[in-house]
């Protein structure tokens, strides 16, 4: 499968070493092509770098970018992005307090991405692993919230095919608990000496 | 410390294991006396069942029971636990859908108990821990949200002294995000094939 990831920082990073290991093939696109070039020289031979062009060719998108960023790329590309997956990662934390979120009351990033790009089948998707353990090859638990079944069942995919734990927690509304959560685990980080290498994980006994 | 835990069900057991094993003492109320006297003997000498009569007497108390009950023993309680930590363990789930809260949005059940009895010092706690992982020795998270800093850091104590691991998620606003990440952990039973035992962890690298 083709995935183009937007962004080249380290979830960039993270989420394109699992997919190679799945075998897929990796675009990278940045406002910075020098950038883009350097993370796909990183992730090998199925990788390339590319500007913030096109989505065209791509049957995956992942908007690896901060939420205000990943709903500019989605309004920008809306009409490429019809039918197409696409892969929201952000937590919409509001940085000046670390204590809430951005977001309007009641909604997530993932919807407000999703009303930004009409037509785009907006997953929510790896908002809960940190960049650094997508980066080895733990197992994480990686939480999936959509409203489209396949665009669904290809993060699902795509998800085992990197050695993750894919969880199909529902509807793209659910985004909205994963986000609030997510802001959580990461506002304990210093709390639990977590060094931003925890994982979010529902432990078996 | 004494501590009030209302209702004997699974929770009311867990948690009172966690307390008795940290040395205190447990008292444990019910509608039906013969059920809190079984849990109370089960817990050993440091507990006693009572009939739902009063708080009096006890330092903290936890409503063991669901989203409805907790409320309505607020509510009934309410003089009464002024000024005393109240923990809430509930999970608020609409169980006609299992994929929503019943507590109107924006808010949690958490608050809504605290509105039920204005003064209380109301702490969510061990709403994400399940009963027959609480009735184990292994070292859990426990998500602590509250807007009293001193009942707060009673209930971290007790979390301690029953060798879990408190998580100090912040002000009793987060409860919302404990709640509703619970729903998915609760609604994915079946998927991950958990069994009602895996325990909701920021798990360390």
């Amino acid at each position: 499968m083709e995935v183009l990831i937007v962004g080249s920082g380290n979830m960039a990073r993270g989420i394109g070493l699992r997919l190679v290991r799945g075998g897929h093939r990796v675009r990278i696109a940045d406002r910075e092509p020098d950038k883009a070039a350097d993370l796909a020289a990183e992730l090998g031979d199925s990788a390339a770098g590319e500007p913030l062009d096109s989505a065209a060719g791509a049957e995956v998108i992942v908007l690896a970018t901060p939420y205000e960023g990943s709903k500019q790329v989605a309004e920008m590309w809306a009409g490429d992005l019809a039918g197409k997956t696409v892969i929201d990662i952000c937590n919409p934390v509001d940085f000046s307090t670390f204590d809430g979120l951005v977001t309007p009351e009641g909604k997530s990033a993932a919807e407000e991405i999703a009303a930004a790009a009409p037509g785009a089948r907006v997953v929510k998707a790896f908002n809960t692993t940190f960049a650094s353990r997508l980066a080895e090859t733990v197992r994480l638990d990686v939480f999936v919230a959509a409203d489209d079944p396949d665009a669904k069942q290809t993060v699902v995919q795509l998800c085992l095919d990197g050695d993750l734990r894919p969880i199909d927690v529902g509807a793209l509304k659910h985004a909205r608990a994963l986000e609030a959560f997510q802001l959580l685990h990461m506002k304990v980080q210093d709390q639990i000496q977590g060094g931003w290498s925890t994982a979010l994980t529902f432990a078996a006994a």
